[in-house]
């Protein structure tokens, strides 16, 4: 059994390096299993205090009153070994090991991981670590990171080599709308790697994609393995930091990741499976669109736009990516010119300059999808009243009346757009200049249209969900010929 | 005299094509001038209403009471060369044409276009425009566009041949923290262009650094010598989408501009000492930091952090972009250990992973600035306690009472940061995960630290920064040589 299950669900935690000073990592973290919402017990076990933050403490796991699943620690890294020996005989069976100054430091921390995992291999110990930030886990509304209020709730989960990766980017996941089902800090992978992680992720029937933070890949063959397994029912995306020379020194100092060529990861994340992305905002971009929107079954994109500079834009990074914007066949040009003004450009790009009717979005985005001629959109050029209102509301205070019924105008439209996309099978993005938290981007995002505030960054994530829907592709077709016999 | 002056300082406007209807374009901009705090007159013109959004209007720009200095005009195109007409015979030298429906259209647009052009040179008219959105200008306090709220008061210019990319981006760039002196929408460019625009903003004291979003350059031979011009005193950063196929068919319907394949607009870039960027988050990234920080006298930067993941992250960027993360010499290395805990990396990147005390920032910073070794630094890792005490105050209730405390070790904290690249000469970057709006993030800006929320944007805008850098020595190198006087 993947050793995950209980780390990401346990009953029971006992907390190590809580105390009653807030200012510190271990209290933090146990205000966040608290605050977070976790249904399980919560123990935290400190030698002298007999209460930290309003709960009972105890002196050591020995004299918990209950067998308990998974212990956290954060305590100096000298005083891990003994904490490994104290939870083994108490019979705890999950760690999250979250002090640093292990294999890191090199020399006496390769010496003190060494000894850590001698001791949980004596007791059947798994555990992630060391010198990691903790996990969160929606379904268990657990929390075990010094960041508060991830964005719970959504199918995405995020495996990382990084702290602050997985929980720093919290607000930053946040903001790009993306909700997260699990996030797992692996740190310096003593025991419980990324492999384990992707092997787990796999099995979840809530998780739909899956985002990697990697400066190594320590078991090569088993990464390619599960990475398979894991591709073929889900988006799996990799960013990886280790392929230049400074960044290779960084990462050895992080984690002692040993780090190999840009290109030889290059080739294995393909072999994988696994989808490269460039960069973090392209990781979290790309999770929202392919964890909400249909795949594209191949690299044709009709740009929509009600105005020609983000128009001309889209279609620029759409083709500087490897996409394609085909000119439209003579038919579907003439169809779509019956319905717009006279003289709009129809043939792809779609300019609707200055067009009011937002709902001829809706009609062009439908006769555009039905066409066999593109295998998604990306759209320019819809907006809630609300972005706009506000000086003319300061002059001809009537407006305000119909502010309303405006803005239930725009949430219908919303939710119209949204059904267009998933009832053709393919994909919707939208560019927006408005911020995440304008109600135009809010009412969209409700309606589980990703928006994005770049024409780059629309076609990085066309680029990545056309790259999954080939490697899908691919993946099928050697699983056909392969003689051996498929799942 | 460049007709800018006069188009971006009026002291009088009349207004063509407002009603008592806000729906309509010419409302909103009408609307606008008026609430965003213009201190000259405005005239509405209305061929039938005697009133016009609480303004007295006048049926013909010969009934105004005094001679005006500006006329702009949101009508059909049809009603265009009359009113040219009527403005040349009140004596108005100035307009800013904002009807579409001309040369973008082709036919009977361009023979219309051709109309307005001969009345302008008949009556001595200069004018921005057709199929433009109006301006936007600081001093005056004057927004003609449809846009509210201008991110107003920066030393930043931005010319572009898109309107949504001239007034819709004002939520985008403030939202970046950039705030703008001057932003002019060309249009079609029958009349002023883009080098107009780069002449008249290359003359401002007040403008530091000027933006452009071209599809075309429509006068290359004098692009680039107004461009060495306005380069030689500021950075000149173009973002050019006409490059691909269907990047060149949206451009031609939208302002009818002619592209040419991105090699050569690349050379005509090269050529102007205009700095080419690849997306609008990069040109508004870029112009931020350029505005605000010092230029780089090469490509060598520390990467200072207290998280391993982004410290990896923007070494792997910055090398990706062409910068160095050079490995720091022993005594500079030796230097920085006396400072940090035991066993830190110092050699560069600097990594302070879970270090509390943020002053130390200030002191590595110091050192590492102070070295000869780098010519700019960038950070990730400085917070501000409002960020997360969310959980620790529900749970501590005694901590609110530190919390202002905290919020002004934070403030000064930032100010003290802000202080060391000016010091130096040297420019500092900041990452950061939090959202725009955070506490963190604002009190950066406001100390006029650029922030940006991730590793990539860090880097390319060293980039941006750094090729401006080498652009201005091989302009003083060229110009040395040349054998012509130079000013």
């Amino acid at each position: 059994m993947n050793p995950l299950r209980e780390i990401l669900n346990p009953r029971s935690i006992a907390v190590y390096g809580a105390s009653n000073n807030p200012a510190k990592m271990g209290s933090m973290q146990l205000i966040n299993i608290l605050e977070t919402g976790f249904r399980g017990k919560v123990y935290p076990i400190h030698r002298k205090e007999r209460e930290v933050l309003g709960l009972r403490a105890y002196p050591s796991a020995s004299e918990l009153p209950e067998p308990v699943d998974l212990a956290q620690v954060v305590t100096p890294p000298q005083a891990v070994p003994e904490i490994m020996e104290e939870i083994g005989r108490a019979g705890i069976r999950r760690a999250i090991i979250i002090s640093g100054g292990f294999k890191e430091l090199g020399g006496k921390g390769l010496e003190l991981e060494r000894a850590v995992r001698k001791l949980a291999g004596r007791f059947g110990i798994r555990f992630l670590g060391p010198n990691c930030v903790g996990v969160m886990s929606s379904p268990a509304r657990l929390n075990t990171t010094t960041i508060a209020r991830p964005p719970m709730g959504g199918n995405v989960a995020l495996v990382s080599q990084s702290g602050a990766y997985s929980a720093m980017v919290y607000p930053f996941l946040e903001e790009k709308g993306l909700r997260v089902h699990t996030t797992i800090s692996v740190g310096n992978e003593a025991d419980i790697d990324v492999v384990d992680c992707l092997d787990y992720l796999a099995e979840l029937e809530d998780v739909k994609a899956v985002g990697l933070y990697l400066e190594t890949v320590r078991r090569p063959r088993e990464f390619i393995r599960v990475g398979r397994k894991a591709g073929a029912k889900m988006p799996v995306l990799a960013f990886y930091v280790g392929g230049t020379q400074a960044g290779a020194r960084a990462s050895l100092s992080h984690t002692g990741a040993i780090c190999g060529p840009d290109e030889l990861y290059g080739g294995l994340f393909s072999q994988s499976g696994v989808v490269r992305v460039s960069d973090m905002d392209e990781l979290a971009d790309a999770l929202l669109a392919l964890s909400l929107q249909p795949l594209p079954r191949g690299r044709r994109f009709a740009v929509i736009t009600n105005s020609g500079g983000p128009g001309s834009a889209l279609c620029y990074h759409l083709e500087k990516a490897g996409l394609e914007v085909p000119v439209f066949s003579e038919g579907l040009t003439r169809e779509l010119k019956t319905m717009t003004r006279p003289l709009s450009y129809c043939a792809n790009p779609v300019d609707l300059t200055f067009e009011t009717d937002q709902n001829l979005f809706l009609r062009i985005l439908e006769v555009v999808l039905s066409s066999e001629e593109v295998d998604g959109a990306v759209l320019y050029g819809v907006f809630a009243p609300a972005d706009f209102m506000h000086n003319i509301k300061a002059r001809i205070p009537a407006v305000r009346e119909v502010e309303e019924v405006l803005e239930k105008g725009f949430s219908d439209f919303a939710r119209s757009l949204a059904e267009i996309p998933l009832r053709h099978g393919k994909p919707l993005l939208v560019l927006s200049l408005l911020p995440p938290g304008s109600p135009t981007v809010r009412k969209l995002v409700e309606g589980e249209i990703p928006v994005f505030q770049s024409a780059r960054r629309v076609a990085e994530v066309a680029r990545v969900m056309t790259k999954y829907a080939a490697t899908l592709d691919l993946m099928r077709e050697t699983s056909k010929q392969s003689s051996f016999p498929q799942p």
